[in-house]
Order: C-alpha cells, then sequence, then structure tokens
C-alpha cells in the first residue's frame, strides 16, 4: 500500500461508496459496514458519519477514539454486506469473511488489504453521538492500494440494492469556483 | 408530480447523488449545488449537511429554516455544475438554467419541477453549525417525477469529475438484519 494524500482524503468519501469501518477493543479487531456518512473539510479532512450504541463497533470506536475507514471495490460488494449482517459480538469477522488485517501508521485499528483505500482516523468530535448517534472524525493518515486495476466502488440504495460506479464524467471546464460545490 | 413516501426518503440520500437545494428568502428563490450531505435517520427522516456563511443560500437556510433537496438526473450534471459555481447574489438561478420552480407543500422554498425527487426539508438542529458548517434537516414532504424513466443520478469525485450510476446490484438475500447496514 502507498500513502495517499490527506488532502484528498474528501474525495474518497464525497461519491458516497458503501465503506468498512475497522476498530480494535480490548484485543479485538472488528469490522463493520457503513453508508452514513459524508465529508466535512478538506484540511484537515474531517469525516461525518451516523452509527449508534446498538452496534458493537460503535462501542469500541467510542472507547478507543480510533477506527480506519477501508473503501472496497465492487468485488467485496457480497462480503461488505455479510459484515454489516452479523455482529462482532458473535463472530471474528476478518477471519470469517477473509480479510487481511495489516498495522495502521498512526491508529491501533487494522488496514484492510483487500481495499482500494484506507483512511486512518481519530474521533474529533461527539457533541450530537447521544442525540444523532452523530460521529466526527480526522483522517490522520491515509493508504491507496495501486496493484487493483478496477477502481469501481458500489452505493447502498438502502433497500439491499445497490449501484456500481459507471461512466465518468468530466465537467472540469465548469468548475471555476470549486470550494463552492460542497 | 406524485408523492414519495417520507420513510423512504433515506433511500434516495445513502447513495450518494450530487443534489440541489433551493431556498426562498426575501422573495428570491435560490438554487446550490450539494454533495456533503448523508442521512441520519429513517423516521422521523433526517439528513445532515455541510455548508457554511461563505454561500448565499446557507444564509437563507438559517433565515428561514426551510428548503427544498431536488435529486437531479444525469441529464442534469452540466446544469448542476453551473448553479454549483455561480452566486445567488448575482444570478437568477432557476431563469438562468431555465429550471421551473414549483410551489412546495409544506416549505416556502419552491421544489424542482426537472430533478427525479424533491425533498421539502425543516432545520431541525444547527448545533454544530458554527464549528463544522453542519445542519440538521428534516424531511417533512417528498416527490418523484414518476414520468421521468431514465432514474440515473451523479456523484461527484471532488475534483470536477464525477461517476454516473452504473449497474444495480441485488444483495438482498444477505440482508438480513437491515438496520445495521447503516
Amino acid at each position: 500500500m502507498k500513502t495517499y494524500p490527506l488532502e484528498k482524503v474528501f474525495e474518497l468519501i464525497e461519491p458516497g461508496p458503501v465503506v468498512l469501518v475497522s476498530t480494535a477493543h480490548k484485543g479485538q479487531a472488528n469490522l463493520m459496514a457503513m453508508s452514513w456518512l459524508m465529508p466535512m473539510e478538506f484540511t484537515p479532512p474531517l469525516i461525518g458519519c451516523v452509527t449508534g450504541p446498538w452496534n458493537f463497533s460503535y462501542r469500541a470506536l467510542r472507547a478507543t477514539r480510533e477506527c480506519v475507514i477501508a473503501v472496497p471495490g465492487v468485488d467485496l460488494a457480497e462480503k461488505t454486506v455479510k459484515i454489516g449482517n452479523c455482529t462482532g459480538a458473535d463472530v471474528d469477522k476478518f477471519k470469517t469473511f477473509r480479510l487481511t488485517p495489516r498495522p495502521a501508521a498512526k491508529v491501533g485499528a487494522p488496514l484492510v488489504a483487500e481495499c482500494l483505500y484506507n483512511v486512518e482516523c481519530r474521533l474529533v468530535d461527539a457533541t450530537l453521538a447521544n442525540k444523532f448517534g452523530f460521529l466526527v472524525l480526522q483522517a490522520v493518515a491515509a493508504w491507496t492500494n495501486p496493484v487493483r486495476r478496477d477502481r469501481r466502488t458500489f452505493h447502498a440504495n438502502g433497500d439491499g440494492t445497490f449501484v456500481v460506479d459507471g461512466r465518468p464524467l468530466n465537467l472540469k471546464q465548469w468548475m471555476t469556483k470549486f470550494p463552492q460545490f460542497v
């Protein structure tokens, strides 16, 4: 895995892919699937997400204040959904779904070797955690897997169906005031 | 336009499409493009988004506490980017970009007739507005445009390129515990 620039982390989140979130707590690495997230700032790169106390990973994330957001390619779609439909309380997800944990540089949670990108995050704001399950994460390191040729991600429709990335559209010529387009 | 069920509003936001946000303030209807948003709750349907005081629409949204989130199809991609690259302080965007404002049912901001979906929203939480430009909206009415056959949306990569919805992927068979997958 190669380092990925922190100032471009928002570009991984903005298109709205389904992601995996890894945590490590009390000696146990775990994974969850997440689709309720968005970029909140370019630099330092902030990411907002919603989860909640019913979730095993949420408790690990609140306790350790660290996680890794991993962006899976479309080849991992089925595994990602299965990961989202069982709990770390019962299952060793890395082992069960044959994914490879790799040590991160700045956080205790592991990277997911098979994913396209990995973003190491620290929890920086939990003001709205109790009211909405809303957490603000700051990316502190990021990685890309350059070996992967197929860079297509997939997006959740929320009903068990998904949509895979289709054709690219280059509209750079109209982006005269880039930062307004958020 | 036909009514769209409120409990399914999160399904419009979760895949991460670029949206238009309409506001109406001091007799002026306006539009902005937005890509930093996510669902936060199923029912009542809550949507989190990030914008800020540099933005003309932000001031209208804070003052009126109302807006419409309109989901454009890929046919409106170029117009959407142009809308995101000029300001309502200078331009009558509905007129300039030949989009049709329609009266909403519950808010003062207009619907955008050409879009696939329109979601009428009220601002319900601005706790993190000053710190992060983060606003929580509640959907109070929603509409679908059933005439439109092509339902493809588009996603922003953040660099002036976009990705159009590609092939669908049905993984319902693995969604045994649906609400965890968020």
